[in-house]
């Protein structure tokens, strides 16, 4: 496996290359977003360095003064590594040396540090995640000044800092290097970085590969719940093989799939410069590349990703690591157009090879709309785990998750679905519990609540049995487990529909939701039909929540509201929920409608007087104010076997407060039927205000492209071939 | 009085005239804003007449078909009129005069609107409030169209439609018409126009001086609560003299205004236009153009109205009576090239003299910023019925409010305050309670929370005592008095104050708050420091709420949270907050920080471990979900006679979601601390984290810009000259 690199003048090569180094220059003042990028990074790398040199014994938690020194070096160090190579300034350089040989002074004989709560503490931060973030970035810096340095200044950072830094989140925390995880990622890329910079076989070896002949306790937990070594499997090519399926989709979602892209990019991306032979950006069938294209289509109309399990909402393609990403997919891709314009949107682009790359594209006009169509993402290391599918009409956005338990960060919420117009959302997804790096609130780390609510399933749009969480919220028994695609079908553009079944999250009981955007020109804005269909061994209560954002406008029924506010249950996330208001439902349809935003919104859902709406809010049993004042409407059915839940969810018209003009604002449907419901069909009728009718049938079990149906309802024949029919 | 107006061939004569029609055709295509606005409007109004016409026989409220729809037919007129006048094509006039006849039709056997609910019912709609305004837009179309009708076609509008229509909403509804109030305005303003283009001298007069002869009941009250007529006052003049003060403050306050503005404004054009010897821009020393300058200084950064009194959130500077304003003040005031400025973010103008003013200003490179500085407004026909400051330094924005009652729209919220940073709300004013013109909420009037909650003192951010409102929310007693200023102060640009007392608002209590914006170099941003000192005959309790919005981040002080949510009281707006926590408060500072829309901010209170603190929250006793669930921090403090409040609020660092970083999240103050508190001095002594000591003393008694002060405290000496002191 021994290769040979060349001597010392091939650097830089591991990010930047010397080739790229000289093309760039070649173009500098030529390429405005490149230029305009390199000025803001000298500006801040210039104030940088006016403000001196600190790095600090490690003391404090995220946010604490300490820590956010030593995240704030390990940017500065690689942007300056940057700037010493394309500006040709050796203050640059300079500094890059002095900051690194105050580390080198420092960390050898750096204790643990020496706050305890990790499973892995690191000894620049308080855990080793933390500790291969900085080695990923300074690696870049190392190599940048490496030929600034001298043999023995070299000699002393590699052999006082640099290895037994990238031994200490190896061979010294196993429990944090050697499984598949989004933390072990980042230890990968560490230590294969600085082993590339190093030309250190065994680094890149442990990189690639994990620890050589370590087996560890595949029963044990880390701090989050996850199994830290179920199976054995480690290093960087397990871990782009286990958590990626072949469309691309990360199996913990959107938000993790943007912390843990940096180190898979950049890796690869040093992999591909200084070891070509290893074709990395092909592994798994381009698996990386193919991830970067299923991360931009999980993101909202503002480019927010789709905050499923833990995610912090906000985050978006405008972090810094999807400017890695989209410059890296469209640099070592087949140039796709539509990146260079979210690379316009974003900015700024990398300052190496592929940002100029991009750069080049943006300044030749070479930049198309990046068009975010419905897509279809599959779960599991081969893609047979469920998936995520996104339905795109219009304005409006669906996003269904019949995924596999997404690793420890995964929500027990099987076939739950979140909804937005124009980037703004209609029925909410909560996301995570925790103010990422805000220390006073719970040092910025998870916060309790996200397990005893974020997590649950009573906290998503999904349904809920007898109070209790799919898998009883147990994380053993809910990774063993996916839904399964029942069809995608998109080829249809007035109508978008997904459909999948769940038979483990409660166990005798079987979910079967298809959901669709429906484009009919009867209504203002294309709108959701919401068919789910339960079948059950046994009596349940079933619980069915809408987390609509904004004010009640109107109910076709009757509502009581409580003097005082309770919980409405005691565990299962329900002792968060405060029930705020109670009613029957409507025979035949109850309607709700709501306002957000100046936008108009309707519920119109399918009930007997049997069902109860309840109205809820988020904040019980919250002693630190950590959760979100947000409301829910709620079907609740009581004693029902199976059951079938149908819905209708309209966007339409606008309020502005400016004109104080309403448009719109009552729902254009007249009446939701179920006319017929068995095993392998249910049919939806659906009438419009003016008495159109339309009638959508979903077929349950025999539901290929290619099944040819045949079906009476109400002595009326239909006759189609696929797996729905609307007309 | 009598003048006689020349031949039917002076019109159009009213808003546009004929030489300004004559100017705007030649400046067509040359002048984009106007150009741009034309082309917009054309194709509305094309858009308009393809539809066809429609005058529904009148049946519903606000939002109902029939409302929407007469509203709608009025904007269409008046913009059709315009059209025909600048682009000379007949189907726009032809339009206007189908339009009218069928409502001649209509009109002449029309009884009262079936609704029943106003207090004076239109024929049109349900209020006469409407009718007037169809009336005052309707005019100009008329005039518009003047001459393209037949002399016979006019005296069968005016005979049928428009003379009774104007008796309608005057000599037959004298409860709306004859009185001081915004309706009243817009009567007066539709009977003149009407008159003015009729050149009917008894229209006009009964416009510009009411009914004449006609006494009113002064004991009788509105569907608001406001007295019907309580001096006699009625007509145009006296509802330009009664309701401004010489600073151009309009005593309901700008939500109010901005709607009052546009019949006023309007109406004042064409008189000046039609009757240029009756000087209306000059009236009362030019308070009408005075009045868009107090108007557009009473709204924040995004030029969004402060919610004073009844005011919904988001009115601003964009509405169509603003264009109107901004228009009228630059074309008939001073040409101040800071009005273009906002002209252009308006991005339309007036298709008349005026607003091709405008555009030829804006073309001809002309605009400057508005620059919206510390001012300082007073109140009353006099200007002497207290006022509204706001403070304004960097980002930050303060409005103060110690005016009069605010007629049968005011709040009972003597010596209240809400804080903005650029634009975004820190404490908030609650607003109104109300879903302008959205018919699903109460048919898009007042909801009974208004009174309930919204007018109440605890709604607001200052003292209210022993759980009462100020006044008893009497109206009867509000609106006898009114706050009186102690100082405002604004030369200094980093210390920007406003005090002022109240003494009726509770009797035996005296309350004098000064408000400061300092900026200090030891801060990142200019900080609030609220004086609040109550001298009262007896034991009161005080509560001091601190209406915030976002998130609680952290206190240093312990609170438990209930297991149930109970409304705090059971009125005065007690009864609509829930109790979320309680806690003792710390001996010396109280602290309490917050994090919204990404940024920080933090409360040091000076208090002692007698007081309480409260956490509340909106939405209590709130049968149909008409309030926000918003919450406050409230200091309670009991058993107090003389007390002094003394609070900083400090607006610090960012939250970034896409970069997770949080910047300067804590509050900078070390300690605050009331050094001297005397009948003429207090005095406070701020420290910040670094050590650093600042005092700042106020002057409660003697505080003219001219008083000398001699003082000592702590040994030692303070001299200075001026309202107060800060070093």
């Amino acid at each position: 496996m021994e290769t040979t690199i060349s001597s010392s003048q091939a650097h830089p090569n591991l990010i930047l290359t010397a080739q790229g180094v000289t093309d760039i220059r070649a173009q500098l003042g030529n390429i405005p977003i490149f230029d305009n990028t390199l000025k803001a990074v000298q500006e801040e790398i210039d104030a940088e360095i006016a403000l001196g040199i600190d790095t600090p014994i490690p003391l404090d938690y995220s946010g604490g003064y300490t820590h956010v020194r030593h995240k704030r070096n390990m940017i500065v160090l690689q942007k300056a590594g940057v700037l010493y190579q394309i500006l040709e300034d050796e203050k640059y350089a300079k500094y890059v040396k002095d900051m690194l040989m105050q580390y080198e002074a420092m960390y050898k004989t750096l204790p643990l540090h020496p706050k305890t709560r990790s499973y892995a503490r690191g000894k620049l931060f308080w855990q080793c995640l933390n500790d291969s973030n900085w080695l990923v970035y300074v690696s870049q810096a190392y190599d940048c000044v490496y030929n600034y340095l001298s043999e023995e200044e070299r000699n002393k950072l590699e052999t006082n800092l640099f290895k037994p830094f990238a031994d200490h989140i190896s061979i010294n925390s196993p429990q944090f290097y050697q499984r598949v995880h989004n933390h072990s990622t980042w230890g990968n890329a560490a230590v294969g970085m600085i082993g590339l910079v190093m030309n250190d076989q065994e680094l890149i070896d442990r990189a690639l590969y994990g620890i050589k002949d370590l087996k560890l306790d595949t029963t044990k937990k880390d701090d989050d719940g996850g199994f830290l070594n179920k199976d054995g499997k480690a290093g960087f090519l397990a871990n782009i093989e286990e958590p990626f399926s072949p469309d691309g989709y990360y199996n913990e979602g959107p938000y993790y799939q943007r912390y843990a892209m940096y180190p898979f990019l950049i890796f690869a991306e040093g992999l591909h410069n200084v070891k070509p032979e290893l074709k990395i950006f092909e592994y798994k069938e381009g698996v990386l590349l193919k991830s970067i294209n299923a991360l931009l289509n999980l993101s909202d109309a503002d480019g927010d990703f789709f905050p499923l399990n833990d995610g912090q909402k906000g985050m978006s393609y405008y972090n810094d690591a999807l400017v890695t990403a989209v410059d890296i997919s469209y640099h070592f891709g087949t140039q796709d157009p539509g990146l260079l314009s979210i690379a316009t949107e974003q900015n700024k682009v990398l300052l190496d090879d592929s940002g100029l790359a991009v750069a080049l594209g943006i300044k030749n006009g070479k930049a198309k709309p990046f068009d975010k169509k419905s897509i279809n993402l599959s779960d599991g290391p081969n893609g047979t785990q469920g998936g995520v599918a996104i339905l795109r009409n219009e304005d409006i956005e669906l996003v269904f998750k019949y995924a596999a338990q997404g690793s420890s960060h995964g929500h027990y919420d099987k076939l739950s679905y979140s909804l937005y117009e124009k980037g703004e959302e209609i029925l909410q997804d909560y996301g995570l519990a925790r103010f990422v790096n805000i220390e006073q609130k719970g040092g910025g780390n998870y916060l309790k609540e996200n397990k005893t609510w974020a997590k649950q399933t009573i906290a998503h749009n999904t349904v809920t049995q007898n109070e209790t969480s799919h898998f009883n919220a147990k994380y053993e028994i809910g990774s063993q487990h996916h839904s399964v695609l029942n069809y995608f079908s998109s080829e249809n553009e007035n109508v978008q529909i997904a459909s999948a079944r769940e038979t483990n999250a409660y166990p005798g009981s079987e979910m079967l939701r298809t959901m669709a955007i429906i484009k009919d020109k009867d209504f203002e804005k294309p709108y959701v039909l919401d068919i789910m269909k339960v079948v059950s061994n046994k009596d349940n209560q079933y619980d069915f929540p809408y987390y609509f954002l904004g004010q009640v406008l109107s109910t076709n029924f009757e509502y009581k509201v409580p003097e005082t506010l309770k919980a409405l249950g005691s565990k299962n996330g329900y002792q968060h929920l405060y029930l705020e208001g109670t009613a029957k439902a409507k025979n035949d349809n109850t309607k709700f409608s709501w306002l957000n935003k100046g936008k108009f919104y309707s519920l119109t859902s399918v009930t007997n007087t049997n069902d109860e709406i309840l109205f809820t809010r988020i904040g019980a049993n919250d002693p630190e104010f950590n959760l979100r004042r947000e409301a829910a409407l709620m079907l609740r059915r009581k004693n029902s076997k199976n059951t079938l839940f149908v819905s209708v969810i309209e966007a339409h018209g606008s309020y502005s407060p400016v004109s104080e003009s309403a448009v719109n604002s009552n729902s254009s449907i007249k009446e939701l039927k179920v006319v017929l419901d068995t095993e392998p069909y249910t049919a939806i009728q659906i009438t419009n205000v003016n008495g159109n009718v339309k009638l959508f049938i979903t077929a349950n079990t025999n539901a290929s492209k290619e099944a040819k149906h045949k079906l009476k309802i109400n002595d009326k024949n239909y006759e189609w071939s696929g797996s729905y029919y609307f007309n």
